[in-house]
């Protein structure tokens, strides 16, 4: 196997486990021998078990020997809760390492370096983007920022309608979109929304399985206002934790939510309107349905634009056709 | 050169001719010799000229013999102003002939009958898909139907607003995107719009080349509706003819440009949304741009629909990226 198939594999491991590794990075990592065969996979286990190198070097044992690493973040330099990463690969024997993303950690980083020094062939920026903005960019966002990654989704006809004339929206998108939202659900900190939506809908806002089944692993549920909400509500239940915040500035939520890493916000409206005319907003994911709907409502009113030269400027960095709809998705120009 | 490539290079052919060759459809060809070198290539001249297989035949000369003729639509079988290219094909003789769509106009139709019976080796369907939504979309339409084809195009922020709140609109989409509109307005025969445009706005509706000098080819001006239009509205000045209909019905606007094949609906909301409603539009194009804007200005308003069930269903048949934009196309579902 060739080193971008290799690494196709890790990032595929690294996908599978985003959202679990908290606050470690969602890592894969493939071991190949000196021949070039799969001999060992893995991926970063839940906090305090083993990184994605380690896991996979286990697997190869001694056919690692001579043999290289692909991994999709730059292995770890540093003892933390385990032990570097780097140490378990030079004392696996392996001749190379290939990885996709600099580390930018300054704790951890330096991997590179301690390998090369220990005589191991090392390339970085394998494949580099893909990883960045797949399954590392909201890790990545943190660690540079330190503030959580904030991706608006929303869900729009073609004419830029979030439900009909007289309010009906279930469905405007696909099966195939909602499922997609459930997965991005499923490997989220948190699920944010406004009490409007809360009171007009009354959705559970857990990420549940294409069956309807609840999926493994539940993001938190943030509720964004100042009225109450009803005691029924099914927000409340018992299917994932619930956070109320009572307030109407984005900045005091994100505060509230500093120790999280990938936070959704899902609307309405008010509130979606209120992240972006607050600048807090680093990805939108957009999914527009090949319907027409027309009238009044719309999935944000007011971004803060008066004029089109003050046009909120952003750019598509992904064009994805998921079933019969289109996913849109954009970042900060 | 095999078969798709010759295929791709007779699609350039018809594409570089699309509007210039009413009423005959724009067609390409390319003639390979015995060894499938290019020894040929014509696209459909004029009306009264010669079609696309006879201008890459005369290209050929005597090294079509024995060689391959590659065509977007099945050779003609009859005598309109120029003799059956069928004729000009055995003539030339060619041992095989290749072509995408078959012809649906069952006066020209059975070319690829009499061909076979000339003992040519005769394949049809090579990219007919690609040409049948390519150059030859709106003519197979009017083949079908007996209608002309319309197409509605608008620009849109990804929050589906054609205009900022202040009513500021340029420009949303990109030079790039706007170039591929005056690029469809120079192949398209009508440009239509409502009398609020033209009143608000006073565009020109000409088709222009991005260093703003006329196109070769202006297709007719059409404003829709009963108010009068100034004097001196720009699109009443000499660049291009300019028809004014009188009526409220889209039915009737079609009426009145049947003879037509390609037609472009720019808008605005009112007009646009009559025809939606009608269910006269055959092809919607989107040019989303990467940018938010809030506000109360959308590109259609009443499309006919009141709640999700009966939303107007279409499907996606391109999505396209253009310079930062996107270019969404869709047909009916
Ligand atoms: N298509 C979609 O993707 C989508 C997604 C979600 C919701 N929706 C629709 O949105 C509708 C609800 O609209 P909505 O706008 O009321 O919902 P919302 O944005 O969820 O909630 C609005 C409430 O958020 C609070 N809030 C938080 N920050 C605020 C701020 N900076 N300024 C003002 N208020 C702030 C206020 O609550 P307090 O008054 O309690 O303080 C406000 O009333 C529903 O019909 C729902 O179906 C559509
Ligand atoms: N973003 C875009 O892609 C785009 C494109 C074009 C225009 N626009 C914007 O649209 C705005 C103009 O809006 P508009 O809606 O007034 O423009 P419009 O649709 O061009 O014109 C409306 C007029 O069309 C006539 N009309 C024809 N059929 C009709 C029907 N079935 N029902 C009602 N009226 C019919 C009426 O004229 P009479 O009253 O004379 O009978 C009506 O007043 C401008 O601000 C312009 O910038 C945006």
């Amino acid at each position: 196997m060739n080193l971008q198939a290799a690494m196709r594999l890790a990032v595929e491991q690294a996908e599978s486990v985003k959202g679990s590794t908290y606050p470690n990075p969602p890592v894969g990592a493939v071991i190949l021998d000196r021949d070039g065969a799969v001999v060992g996979v893995g991926a970063t286990q839940p906090p305090g078990g083993p990184h994605a190198e380690v896991v996979a070097l286990n697997a190869a044992g001694q056919r690692a020997v001579g043999g290289t690493a692909v991994v999709t973040l730059e292995p770890c330099n540093h003892h933390g809760r385990t032990p570097p990463c780097v140490d378990a690969l030079v004392a696996a024997g392996v001749s190379a390492v290939a990885f996709a993303v600099t580390d930018p950690n300054p704790v951890a980083a330096g991997g590179a370096a301690r390998l090369a020094q220990a005589g191991i062939q090392v390339t970085g920026g394998v494949a580099a983007d893909e990883v960045a903005r797949g399954a590392l960019r909201e890790w990545l966002h943190k660690q540079r920022t330190g503030k959580p990654h904030v991706t608006w989704k929303f869900a729009t006809s073609v004419d830029g309608r979030s439900a009909a004339p007289d309010g009906s929206s279930q469905w405007i998108t696909s099966e195939a979109a909602r499922a997609d939202v459930h997965r991005r659900r499923a490997v989220a900190d948190a699920i944010v929304v406004g009490t409007g939506t809360v009171l007009v809908d009354d959705p559970l806002l857990t990420a549940r399985r294409p069956d309807g089944s609840p999926a493994e692993r539940q993001p938190l549920r943030v509720v964004v206002g100042k009225r109450e909400i009803p005691h029924e509500a099914r927000v409340l239940n018992d299917d994932a934790p619930t956070m109320l915040i009572r307030t109407h500035d984005p900045h005091e939520v994100l505060q509230t939510l500093a120790d999280r890493t990938d936070i959704l916000l899902e609307g309405g409206p008010t509130l979606a309107g209120a992240f972006l005319r607050a600048g807090v907003i680093d990805r939108i994911l957009a999914y527009v349905a090949p319907i027409l709907l027309g009238g009044p409502i719309t999935a944000v009113d007011d971004v803060g634009v008066i004029s089109i030269a003050h046009a909120q400027r952003w750019r598509y960095d992904e064009i994805t056709p998921i079933g019969p709809d289109v996913l849109l998705s954009l970042v900060p120009a």
